[in-house]
């Protein structure tokens, strides 16, 4: 039996365009001679398709998709996800389930048993979870056919589930394991999930096909990767990260034995990558080809200009710097030799004139109380003001270009350098963002070093530093990598050895400035823990706050 | 037995403040002469905590309250909603439990059963469901125990779970039910929650004394209406709407039957009270005493602002007029007299010169292209820049004078009058914000009749009017709430009689704003549903687009 695996890129709620992509997988799959083929989890709406779910209308597309890929179904099997709804009137109204399709029909439908809602994660407000389960019998095999987080409980020192869909099925003898996923991407999602295999076939001991969506969902990437591993623990194939592929399976071949090596998974790789596919896909599935940013000549606006320009190709990302009275010369030649280095078209347009309008119009009100956060804000909002006007004027996406460390303690202008449609960097702390532009260095200068080397300032006032107002940002991102990634409280950071008034001041600051990350732009999500959708905190409180 | 209801409004993360109020709480229900005093879910950690309960710190804060609080239970039981740790590994880390205190002791827990998950509600991200149900004794009496939705299964046509966790304490023949609540409001809600109680009580014959919080947690307004209700189905008493209260009933009495008749539930009265309270527990709760926001001589700005002149004092809320070229002479005049009016201080700054300082910068970028929105939007831009300024100088807070139907659509500009720490009418359609006019002017002319009368308009282009591009607010709004709140797709509509031209256009218009509704302000929720956190959407799909 051969068994082929779709790992493709949906787009949300375009039923049209998925079912044809999936068309186009069932003919390149019978043409590598496949039984079967397997996509991933709610293939035919796209994942997450979110409150969607809610209209009848849209599940009822749902249906009809599925209903055209059952014709498809001839002379090969195809195994989808898909929603489905709940019969009886107690309970959510939809399952999450996985579709058996053959011969034109609908053989079988297996619910999603184990609905992660936690991060990200928000099943649980839509699904029912399955009960029943009963294995596939197609062609002589029997298939244990399950749907991502069903296989996740096992492996865990503190599982989330009472249940596991897998020991139900065990009884019944299957010979393998197909599991249809929507996984997110973070840095250490490649191995955790080759750790989660591995466990269930350690456990279980027969095959399994593990099939993960590739593409790219606003915050979320999904990054591909899908598995063959055989009953010896062993990888017999690894799927691209980040890109489509369809391959197919000789069941006899997996079944003796792993042949392949996992590949590389170096952090900032991985991330460098995850987030030019996330650009990539934001601009594709919203029919825009081309972006605009802001050129500080620091080294964040230097690395989100890199990817969005590996992203969309340099002549589509046009760069604007804005000096201002406090910018140092420097500033302005990193920005252009960087824009020169890339070949990304640029202008530059002072902010001067337009500070001095506001604040002769501004200056009777505010009477005699000293230059402070006012001014340096009025100088980035001038700054996202000339940034939005191109945009509007030439139909381009501004780009965010603020990075995690400073979103964490509020280091940020809102309706300033805040603005934009997109978070390509929100997600890496400064210490990373470094990195990041050490690696898009890593074969030429293509980021001037100066704006690498030279210490981050926001240059908003006279001889302005970060360091002025924040620790040295391999303090800082470290206790915000305990708070925001491993949840750790106040006395567990203290007890690492840092100091203590350090300690609750920046707790503090990530606290009190939830209100601004609530109205910035969706962020690009390579962490496990992502200011976003996956991280749900009061606005009002007064908790370490 | 005496029995105290305490509708009290906690602070989230507060811990201290929150067990000092319920602790006065205490004093007065002993005066009272209770046994028993109920307080509602979650109070000693404030309800919704969201993923503060991810924190160990947080819930040893949690556990430290009840402990204080068992102290307190001398004379007097307390029954109190807080978190609890689930001592097994499987299963989410948390319970949502009810407390039984007495004589300095915990004598029981209860854990919520049916964890809402759906709108605002996230509870399955946190807690595991109880699956024991067993009722508390107490001097005598027989008392079922139950935390807020774990009634709410009942009267349904379409229950949400497969159980209902009265219908296992029944056996155990209960006297009456205390029910634990923190049920946000809706101009729905006050109704509903009379229907469902009275459909336990017709269910299960027994009284019931359901306990709600009462306060505003940024966007969720908790509006108290706490309720006893006798066997007979009928009302022993409601308790007051948006406010504290402490009282405290004899179970003999409730039990002969109702007496009371519910209090007036005018929708527009009830938006009204709960924006106002919604405003003052944003700034009361943030240490804020005062607003800023634009005025611009039309509805929205003038209902705002005097929803926050209720909520703050007049003296506290300072109206910005900011005139363009294009404002109308009668709309600096009519905001001037709504600020006279209220007694609101107000300021006059144009926009003109700041406006051609910006065009003088980016006219060469933007060459021949005609005037288009961007430079609509640009004055809008410049009026949000002004009241950021002013804000950032004086530190006070941007109130968001955005309505729902104008959210919907897009129909505002991001960065521009989209700015704001608070939306007060984002909930609000303008057939409504009309209404809510006509209410504030019930009794004297405080919004002048000429912004009520006028046709809606943006002024940002010679002539404007919101119906050039708009169709009128009564269809819009109408096609909105089918849509928005009622879940109805095209189909559905458009068999209402709507022209199908119009009905695919305003649901596109509505989801390919998506991209601003993210970046907005919390929405103060007086609706069923709300944009914001109970309205989840992907940004980029293609589902009537």
């Amino acid at each position: 039996m051969k068994i082929a695996i779709a790992q493709l890129n949906f787009h949300i709620g375009n039923f049209e365009g998925n079912v044809q992509k999936m068309l186009e997988a069932v003919a390149t799959a019978k043409e590598q001679g496949a039984d079967i083929i397997c996509f991933s989890e709610l293939s035919t709406c796209g994942y997450p398709p979110r409150d969607f779910l809610e209209f009848d209308d849209f599940i009822e597309q749902a249906e009809a998709a599925v209903e055209a890929l059952a014709k498809a179904a001839n002379g090969i099997a195809i195994a989808v996800g898909s929603p489905s709804r709940n019969p009886v009137p107690e309970g959510k109204d939809l399952f999450n389930s996985a579709f058996f399709l053959v011969d034109g029909k609908i053989q079988q439908v297996q619910h999603k048993t184990l609905l992660p809602t936690y991060d990200v994660f928000d099943e649980y407000r839509y699904f029912e979870p399955g009960t029943e389960h009963k294995i596939v019998e197609y062609k002589g095999k029997r298939i244990a056919l399950t749907v991502c987080e069903d296989i996740w409980n096992i492996g865990n020192e503190n599982p989330l589930y009472k249940v596991c869909p897998m020991d139900e099925m065990m009884p019944q003898k299957p010979d393998f394991i197909i599991n249809l996923s929507a996984s997110p991407f973070s840095y250490k999602q490649a191995e955790s999930r080759i750790h989660v295999v591995q466990a269930n076939i350690k456990r279980y001991g027969i095959p399994m096909f593990y099939i993960n969506h590739a593409g790219a969902q606003t915050e979320l990437i999904f990054d591909g990767g899908s598995i063959v591993m055989s009953p010896d623990g062993k990888l017999f194939d690894e799927l691209p990260y980040f890109e489509e592929a369809v391959r197919t399976y000789e069941l006899d071949a997996v079944q003796k034995g792993g042949v392949h090596k996992p590949q590389p998974k170096d952090k900032i790789a991985l991330i460098h990558d995850a987030i030019v596919l996330g650009v990539k896909d934001y601009f594709g599935k919203l029919g825009f080809k081309k972006a605009i940013l802001g050129l500080s000549g620091g080294i964040d606006s230097a690395v989100t200009a890199a990817l969005a320009a590996r992203a969309l190709g340099p002549e589509n990302v046009r760069l604007i710097l804005m000096p201002s009275q406090f910018s140092s010369g420097h500033s302005v030649q990193d920005a252009q030799d960087l824009a020169e280095n890339f070949g990304c078209p640029y202008d530059i347009i002072p902010v001067q004139r337009v500070y001095e309008a506001y604040m002769s119009e501004l200056s009777p009100l505010f009477g005699d109380l000293p230059f402070n956060v006012t001014e340096e804000n009025l100088q980035a909002r001038i700054r996202g003001m000339y940034l939005m006007a191109l945009s509007n004027k030439f139909g381009n996406i501004l780009l965010n270009t603020s990075n995690k460390s400073e979103m964490a303690v509020g280091y940020g202008t809102l309706y300033g350098d805040m603005c934009g449609g997109l978070s390509v960097i929100g997600d890496v702390y400064k210490t990373d963002v470094f990195e990041l532009a050490r690696y898009i260095n890593k074969d030429k200068e293509m980021i001037p070093v100066n704006s690498i080397t030279k210490p981050p300032s926001a240059e908003l006032r006279p001889d302005q530093k970060d360091s002025d107002s924040l620790p040295d940002y391999d303090i800082l991102d470290e206790i915000l990598l305990q708070y925001i990634e491993k949840r750790q409280g106040p006395k567990e950071i203290i007890e690492m050895g840092f100091d203590e008034k350090l300690v609750r001041r920046i707790l503090r600051l990530v606290n009190i400035n939830e209100f601004k990350r609530h109205q910035t732009a969706p962020v690009i999500r390579v962490s496990p823990k992502a200011f976003g959708m996956g991280r749900r905190m009061p606005i009002v409180g007064r908790y370490l706050s």
